[in-house]
């Protein structure tokens, strides 16, 4: 579908945050990642503050920030997942730049319509089948690796 | 991947917003659309204020709202596609929460930045081939319509 230099320029160096701090539901991620997106690295936030952590050292020394991010919502009260998408919104480019996915277990319409309003990119609610899983990251590597252009991380350009 | 009932909330009275000035892209984007996502009404704005007018009609009538917004970005200028983000953005709920997909023959690495700076949801790269434009669309289908969960527009509940 598109160039195989602008889908390596997704590819490059590219690194994933989840942000999850449900143990199982992290270790169907990984799962799916490994399965799904084997060229990308995944790290691990189980935390807002670990996020943030992350986040920063990342800015600080100018290293590769992720190219996207997967956002538990409910951690474990939906308010720290509203605050932790307000912060990294917040930080200086790139790192306000990075599409934000928030992937949550709940269906409530106010937390759908929230997640946009507050900036996330997309909100896709957590299945519930390793299959599914493993469609659902089969599909945000279609969308997000290989139609999508991804925001250059210039930090490592 | 998804429950019927959850893609049937996605699907039901689904309307697009088009806004693309060019229109041998919007003759593109019109057969792809009936190709891909013919349940899905599509409606065409030639320039920002079109978008704008319909978009204040929409909500002052309490009519279905789009549930995805395509936003070509040089209209001419960049500037007028930066200006109607922002306005978009800054409607009242439900407009401020539909995601807006930049859709642009732009590559540049400052206009992707900015798109995603600017609240855009993701940035796609304008294909060349009708081959190109329909895997595009059935794409957007499959991550937008058959993935994600796709902001309640409240007016329509």
């Amino acid at each position: 579908m598109k160039t195989q230099e602008t889908i390596g320029a997704n590819f490059k160096r590219a690194k994933i945050l989840v942000i999850e701090d449900n143990e199982d539901h992290w270790i169907l991620i990984e799962n799916a990642m490994y399965h799904c997106l084997s060229e990308v690295t995944t790290v691990w936030a189980k935390t807002p503050d670990q996020a943030m952590d992350f986040l920063n050292d990342w800015s600080i020394q100018e290293w590769e920030m992720p190219k996207l991010i997967l956002l538990d919502l409910y951690m474990p009260a939906r308010e720290h997942g509203w605050f932790l998408l307000k912060q990294i919104k917040a930080m200086p480019a790139p790192c306000s730049q990075i599409p934000i996915v928030v992937l949550s277990a709940s269906d409530h319409p106010a937390d759908i319509a929230d997640a946009y309003q507050r900036g996330g990119s997309s909100y896709m609610v957590k299945p519930t089948t390793i299959a599914e899983w493993l469609a659902y990251f089969q599909e945000l590597r279609n969308y997000w690796w290989e139609t999508v252009t991804l925001p250059p991380m210039r930090f490592s350009v």
